[in-house]
């Protein structure tokens, strides 16, 4: 990057004044996980654009996942993670380890990174004030949960008391289990819930392609129904299709606009929130 | 015990209602170990207590440590827990294992465990909100922290939006590190800083002893001179020395009054708040 | 009764745990009158009652009449009491009586009682903040009133303050008369306009009996549909038919339920709210 | 009167607007009694008055005594009214019979004359909330009592909600005793505890006059150090000096300026305090 | 006027009760013009009557306009007024002169003098916080302004934080421009945005009159349909009819009650708002 | 300027993230004048500043004045400006000019502006709320104001209400005339009174100069102590000294850093408060 001067400085802050006005004060959950969550460097960036947002007024939401993470720790303890169609079966010593990992150690790790970036940040989890109820969704899969129930009143609490919520995505139910939930469906029910202004999905895909091998056919917005299309035309296909569902599903619960999110884009939250350029993807509810 | 009918129940309901008067609308600190957290039944009451102290108004803080759960999990990795002065030799492995049991998997358990009991948790860890502020205590130990500062706004934001705080004693600093924290130490200054009427500090032992083989000779009640003069006197010697340096140590920052509690005893918490037997011994600040 | 450990107590306490969760924050109203209003040690266990509802945060508001009181000053004052159908023939000077009796005796002794047991109490009449307005039920009567509306205002701005309401059933209308009310009735109107939870209605009877000889034929519980075909089966007869006509219409103006209580079993209102066992009848809407 | 044309009216409603503006917001406590309460024009005037400030934004508050009252109901029950020095001797069935006038008629009365006028009061004893904590001043009088504390929480909790707390002087001690309280000294030392702005004692003199046969001699102005001389000289005597002992304790707790009120004068708080003519003597701290 | 008496003056203040309390909390819009704006004593006695309104509890907004002393600063500055069908025709300078004069001069003046009365008042225009937005009406006619939104959060800001909100009749569009605009119109727009309870247009005529050349035949009150009734017989007629189509706008918008009033009376304002007579014609919505 | 791609927008945001954290809450008090208010480009990149300044949670106040829109109209008026000591001798007609041009005219054009960007604003002028005191300084100057209080009320009550605020700086008396108060000297009242974290000072000087015909021995940061040497070197003169000497009383009323702004320079207001270049001289109280 060439220098930029003091006055060039101040000049791209003013570019983002319409762009702050829009998203002061409103909800943005962001789905973080992928590429931007194993690159340190990106890993940073993230949590610069978030305390960022937070820091001009916007309401940001943290939910993460981490998959590999839970991998390498069972394996570490000599368990074998085996997936039936993409979901990790899941038996009770195994959602103590994802307990573990998720609540223990990612969450709180992002806790501490937004911090160390002069945020103020509490982890929690889906068990926290019952934020996430859930109930076995395949008894196959043990305790993978199927989401009964989303009480938001821990996320909106600490929201109003000015911290950057942390949502590590596990379910409870009234037994005492603790359930593996998908962070993509955890972030639209809980975006949903809080009616967000937006939800990020960070992905390491560049978008929705036309020509999934050609980054330059990104198809930049969609409506819910041309997603349909797209996906009935064969366009949406393979890993893109939960991840299309799962944004049709936080409009059609009161997100207004999704974005599939490049992660692999340096800045790229605050690229597509506060400039002109967009990172990804954006799904919208179509006419209005 | 034999049946208590329902005219029995009431006349102890009402019985208690003097104490109920003293602690409504003050704040409890619970320093949560020892048996009381590895026996099933009396894990259970204590929960039970917890529960019923929240909703009869009091501000119940739950503080919980987890030493053997950390040994357990090092082994299972294939660590080998080492001691120094009885502190746990932490390194960054260590630290993290520390942080997956504390935040992810022992606290989380207890929110779960409470819910189940009809009260409202959050669990959060010395990172969130930046609550335990630390520093190594002594190189060879490695993240072995010593606390430099406690800041209790989350603590008091839970307690203010209606949950009880489940607090997992880790530290952190301000370049991202997790340290190990002393539970007891860390409940001393919670509580001091939160000006708590009551900190209750679960032990395996009656209380100070007289003549430590005879449970008769429980002191049932000290000022913090006494303590020293017991101690002076070898009454206080081995393992109950730090119990009762924290104790003092909680008085002097700002506690009322501390009770070195025997957690084995079912209910002993409600049978030391709420009625006129004591389960322990009271350590105050002597003459007001 | 047995000593009963401490041990013991702790276990009554956190039995009742589900009862006191379930009446947290809720309004409790209790029509206070019969044989528990005269028995010293019958009246000292309702004040211990009301005031540990209060303490684990209950809005308690108790409601009481004074029937006998106003005779006795009426014949000391040389007046002849008369009733017609039941109801007192209330002139002038008899108003002044019942409005010295209810709102100057009767009321604010019952606040000096619940202070001496801890409570915060202040005592209103219909009067203050014009909490009931009424109207000549009968010539014949005089100022018997017939209740035209009820301004909880003055009830709601106590309980908001923290105070026990303590209310003497008298009315008012817009020339500054003074009326004197049925109290149960009065009860169930003010029970009804605040949505309370409960009302309990304190008789000297057991409740509803299918043989009004036999104690041991309890009704425990009956919808306001049952009691409609009770009554037609002449099993509500007599002085039953006012209280069950008042439970009814506590109920169809937005009471959840009615206990027509027993008031001279000791800590009836404790063991029919805290514990499992019921202290008389309790009149519900039936289906949801 | 002449009849006054609407231009006139607001003519001399602008010209009250200086001294609304200098009590608006102010606490003004009334001490009603004498004429004044027993007149019916002049009642009807006293409650315009009240009313009057009270929509105008004063914070008031209405203290009464009722001696003639307590002596009528006695006499009517057969009982002989006595006095030592002044002091109503007070067995205990004398202390029910002030309550019963007090809190019972009295008080409840002027709520409906008030609420007449279009106020919204509320009548309180000194029993409610512990308002007013007394003890046995001199055994020879019984239940005379002499004030231990004045807890105003009732009185500005009413305050806070919007109504005229209208106050009976009753006191109340722990044993659950009721004590005939001196109407002027409690009303001074609620005035005090409230940092009253104006105390207004209503009397039946035209306040403090050099030659007492002579109403043209009245001292509109006094300080407190002024009274002591006016009193060592022999000026102030008799029924005053109980009077101007009570305006000089209320100044010494804290209330701005009481003054000794012709309550015969017709709207006579309502000239003293909105108009530039006085009614009566004011007593002042002196130099500021 | 012959002197009145203190006890006279009480007695006005208290024949004003039942009307302050009618208008106790409420708003009140005074659209101030015409003669009462020019004669010293007259403006002198308005501002001391809404100081008084503003004491008693009343939100009083005050929207002023000022054509000749925009019509004089034209002149000083050698422009020509030039007016079409009664509007003033308004290039850029014009419209910058009408600012200067409004918002600058009788605006800020109309502050000044409330405040020598004892009020507080901060003066806003139309493009503070958006309050009035406008277009072009005419293009003949340059920059008078068509409301075309109404944003009373400025003035119910100012009215929440106690001040008496000062209206200069500006409008403000997205473009930056100044336009001139009606005061009685805008007057009109803000009454009904607020659901005014009172707006009083003030004017140099006692109100509709029957015969116009005679004020004996004044209508004291009309209804809506009345109001058109009297205009299609021709009775209201000439500068009448702009007037009476606002208060129908008014009324139509949400303000209860709209006195066409003769600002010509000293203190009109208070003798129509607190006695029984009236100044002006009240215009209602007819029956409710 | 280069083009700057998303992601170099996205960084210099992020780049700005330790300042933003630094202000956030914090008040800012511009005092806007020179070159930067004639010049259009400049005029709208300090409004652009201020929004974005605003949005990001800072509290900002903008002070303006208007010498030469003042002169400009008198002489349109026919008026000849005149000085003494630099102070426009101001009667009666002058200050209704100054009370014109400020108030109406440019404050309410700056209302204008921010608000086209974005921003919500109120133009208040120092007769507002009597925001700014004043007497007559000197009778040969005639309504030249010093001030005598500053009452920041209004102030706090539009930020409190999210408002910008824009003073005109115009002074007000208890006889309800204006005054034409220095502009610098009352943002420097205003900023101290409000405890201001920064002033600033726009000039058309890069800052204090250690020789003043070269721009690059700009002295970028002096205490105040300092600046009292450089006055008595000879370093401040002419008319840096009434600005420094402004800066020290700011200083010294408690604003916390004072920055003498090079005013001609682009988006200095960001640069210097969002960058780590700073655009002039910064006065500091020294060591803390």
């Amino acid at each position: 990057m060439n220098p930029i001067s003091g006055v060039e400085r101040a000049q791209v802050l003013t570019e983002a004044l319409p762009y702050i006005r829009q998203y002061n004060g409103k909800t943005v959950v962001v789905k973080y996980g992928g590429n931007a969550m194993v690159n340190a460097r990106l890993k940073q960036q993230v949590m610069e654009d978030i305390v960022l947002l937070w820091l001009i007024g916007v309401k940001v939401v943290l939910v993460h996942g981490g998959g590999p993470e839970i991998s390498e720790l069972m394996e570490k303890l000599g368990k074998k993670p085996e997936f039936v169609d993409g979901l990790r079966v899941t038996d009770r010593e195994t959602a103590d380890i994802a307990q573990m990992v998720l609540a223990g150690k990612v969450g709180k790790t992002l806790v501490n990174l937004l911090q160390m970036n002069g945020g103020r940040a509490v982890g929690i989890s889906g068990m926290d004030g019952r934020l996430i109820e859930a109930k076995v969704k395949d008894p196959r899969l043990g305790y993978v949960g199927e989401i009964t129930e989303v009480n938001t009143d821990p996320v909106r609490d600490l929201l109003d008391k000015g911290y950057i919520p942390v949502v590590s995505t596990l379910g409870c139910d009234a037994e005492g289990n603790t359930y593996n939930i998908n962070g993509d469906t955890a972030a639209a029910r809980i975006a949903g819930a809080l009616g967000a202004e937006r939800m990020i999905l960070m992905t390491d895909t560049p978008g929705i392609l036309r020509d999934k091998d050609d980054p330059a056919t990104l198809i930049p917005e969609v409506t819910v129904e041309e997603a349909a299309n797209l996906r009935a035309e064969g366009i949406v296909s393979g890993g893109m299709i939960p991840k299309v569902e799962c944004c049709v599903e936080a409009i059609r619960r009161g997100v207004n606009k999704v974005i599939i999110m490049d992660g692999r884009v340096p800045h790229a939250i605050l690229t597509e929130l506060l400039t002109d350029e967009g990172a990804g993807t954006m799904v919208t509810g179509g006419a209005e």
